[in-house]
C-alpha cells in the first residue's frame, strides 16, 4: 500500500527491497571512473549481434539473465517486468524481454526511464500485485545516435553543451521481502517545459525539471537535501547540474556536496571527451544497478534519492520547431 | 491493494470506479457504426493545427479537457496520468499533457495502450497511491501511416489483412470512490511471437497474444467465457478475430456470440474500406471511452473483458528481418 504524502509524493508502507541489481556496459563506459562497479563490460559494441538494435536487445537479455542469477531467481519467479528505452517503439527492450515469459508493461520516459520503472515496479510489490518485480532500463550510443541525430558515419560536430550516450543496462529485482536497500517514497514527475529548443542542450532542457520534482519532493516529505547523503540525478551532465544548483540555490536550497548526476559520473571529462558526461537511460540505469547500489549495500550510504530526467523529444518535434519538455522522477532509496 | 489470483493475474481488493470517460475521433471514424458514441467528431484532421503530430496532441489535450469536464474535475485533481501513443518517442502524449501539470508516466505498449494505462491507473488507485488517476491513449492515421509504413502521398497498396489506424483519443478517470463501472481484475500480458514476419498482418500476429492472456486469464479466476457479457479485444480486426477463435477452439473454449473486436466495429467493412478493420491504440481506447463504456452504465452489459492487443514492432525491426512480437493485457471491468 501506498500513502499520499503532501501535493505529489508517495511513501510506501511497506517499503519493497531492491533484491539484485546487474549492469552491463559497453566499452567506452568501462574506461571510466566507474569501471569497477560493473558486472560486464563489452568490448564489443555490437555484442555478437549483426546490428546495433539487436546489441541493445542482447545487452538488456544478458543483464537480466545477470540478476536474475545474482538474486537465485527464475524468470518464472518475476511476476511484472517494466522496462524501457530509447530506440523507436521501445522495440529493443520489448525484443530484449521476448522470450522471457514474464508479464511485462513497456514505459516510456525517455532518460528518466529507469526511476519510472523502479517507482512502478516498486509501487506493485508494495501493493502487493507482484512479489518479485524487475525494472529494466537500456541505451546504446549507436541506437540513439542514429535515431536522435545523425548517421555515425557523418561525423557530425559536438558542441559543449552535447552529452555522450551511454551504452549501458541496469536491471533489478525489487521484492516483497529479503535484504537490501529499500524504497520509501517517490515523487513522480511533472512535464516541464523551460522553452529550451536546442536538442544539443538536454542538460538545459532537463534542470528545470530536476529541479520541480526535488523541490515537491522536500516540501512533501518535509525534509532538507540534508536528509539524504547523496542526491544524485541522471542525466543532466555537468551544464545541467550546474542550472540544477542554481534554480536550487535562487529557492534558497543548497544541494551541498552530496548532489551530484549519474552523468558526471560515468566519464572522465578531461579524458574521454564527452563534453557534458553522460546521457541515455542506460546511464542512471548502469550508475544506479552498480555504483550507487553497491556503495549502499557496503554502507557508504544509507539515504539516497535518485532522481532521473528525461527530455521528452523527438527528431520530429524539433524538426517541428517545438521546444523540449522535460520531466524527473525522484525515488527514495534507503536502507 | 490488489491479490495475486492464479498465476498471472491480480483481482483488486477495492475495485476503483471508472467515474468518467470521453473520446475524440476524426472525420472516418464519425462515419461509422459507432458515431453516436463519440463526444467530439473532427472532420480536420489537422485539428487545427500545422502538422499531424500536433495535431494528434491537440486531439488528447481535448479529450483530456472533455473528460476532466465530465467528472467536474480540475487538472489539480488528478494525482497520476498514464499515457501512451504510438508516436517515436511517445511525444504526442507528452506534449499532450505537457501544459496539464498532472504527474506524468508515459508507458509503450502498442495498440495494447489503453489496457495497460488502465491497468496501471487502477492498481494506484486501488493501493491509495492516488484518489484520482488518468489513463489517456490516442493515435492518428496521418502520424501512425507515415511513420510505420509509407508517406501518404506514395499512395501504397493495402493488403486484405491490413487495418486502417484509427483516429482516435480516449481519457478515462479512475478514482477511489463514486459511481460508474468498476475495475475488478488484471491480467498482464507477456511477449508472444508466432514468427509472422508480414508487417500487413497485424491481426495474425497478435492473435496469438490474445489467445494467451484470455487463457490464463479464465485459467486464473476459474472463469469460462460466458462469465463475460461481452469480451472485446482490440485491434484484431476480422483476420485476427477469426484467427482467435480459432486458437481458443483448439483449447475447447468457445468464444461464443458476446466475443467481438474494437477493430471489427469502429467501421464498416463493407462501406468503408478499410480491409481488415480499424487498428491503431486510438481503435480500442474510443470505442472503450464510448460505445463499451456507455453500453455498461446503460446496463446493457454488467461484465466486460477488455483485452487491448499490441503488436511491438518497428519499421527498423522490420527491416532487420525480425518477426512481430505482441502482447495482450486484459483488464475486466464490472458494474
Amino acid at each position: 500500500m501506498g500513502k499520499r504524502v503532501g501535493k505529489r509524493s508517495v511513501a510506501l508502507d511497506a517499503p519493497p527491497v531492491i533484491i539484485a541489481s546487474a549492469c552491463t556496459v559497453g566499452g567506452k563506459e568501462g574506461e571510466g571512473p566507474l569501471k569497477d562497479s560493473f558486472d560486464t563490460i563489452s568490448d564489443d559494441s555490437y555484442f555478437g549481434e549483426k546490428t546495433w538494435e539487436k546489441a541493445e536487445s542482447r545487452m538488456i537479455k544478458n543483464t537480466v539473465a545477470s540478476v536474475l542469477a545474482k538474486a537465485a531467481l527464475s524468470p518464472g519467479d518475476i511476476e511484472l517486468a517494466f522496462a524501457g528505452d530509447l530506440v523507436n517503439q521501445c522495440t529493443v527492450s520489448s525484443f530484449g524481454l521476448r522470450e522471457s515469459g514474464i508479464p511485462y508493461f513497456g514505459v516510456y520516459g525517455a532518460c528518466s526511464t529507469m526511476a519510472e520503472t523502479l517507482a512502478l515496479a516498486s509501487m506493485a510489490v508494495s501493493s502487493g500485485f507482484a512479489s518479485n518485480a524487475m525494472a529494466v532500463t537500456s541505451s546504446h550510443f549507436s541506437t540513439a545516435e542514429r535515431q536522435y541525430r545523425m548517421p555515425l558515419e557523418y561525423g557530425g560536430q559536438r558542441p559543449p553543451t552535447s552529452q555522450w550516450t551511454v551504452t549501458g543496462c541496469g536491471a533489478l529485482i525489487i521484492s516483497s521481502g529479503g535484504a537490501g536497500p529499500r524504497v520509501t517514497g517517490i515523487t513522480p514527475g511533472v512535464i516541464t517545459d523551460a522553452g529550451i529548443t536546442d536538442a544539443n542542450n538536454m542538460g538545459a532542457a532537463m534542470a528545470p525539471a530536476a529541479h520541480d520534482t526535488l523541490t515537491a519532493h522536500f516540501e512533501d516529505f518535509g525534509r532538507t537535501p540534508s536528509y539524504y547523503d547523496l542526491i544524485v540525478t541522471g542525466d543532466l551532465g555537468f551544464t545541467g547540474a550546474d542550472i540544477l544548483r542554481d534554480l536550487c540555490r535562487r529557492d534558497g536550497v543548497e544541494l551541498g556536496s552530496g548532489y551530484t548526476d549519474c552523468g558526471m559520473l560515468i566519464f572522465d571529462r578531461e579524458k574521454q571527451d564527452v563534453h557534458s558526461g553522460g546521457s541515455g537511460c542506460g546511464c542512471s540505469a548502469s550508475v544506479l544497478s552498480g555504483y550507487i547500489l553497491n556503495g549502499m549495500r557496503s554502507g557508504r550510504w544509507k539515504r539516497v534519492l535518485f532522481a532521473a530526467t528525461g527530455a521528452l523529444l523527438s527528431p520530429t518535434t524539433t524538426m517541428q520547431g517545438e521546444s523540449v519538455p522535460s520531466i524527473a522522477c525522484a525515488v527514495s532509496i534507503e536502507v
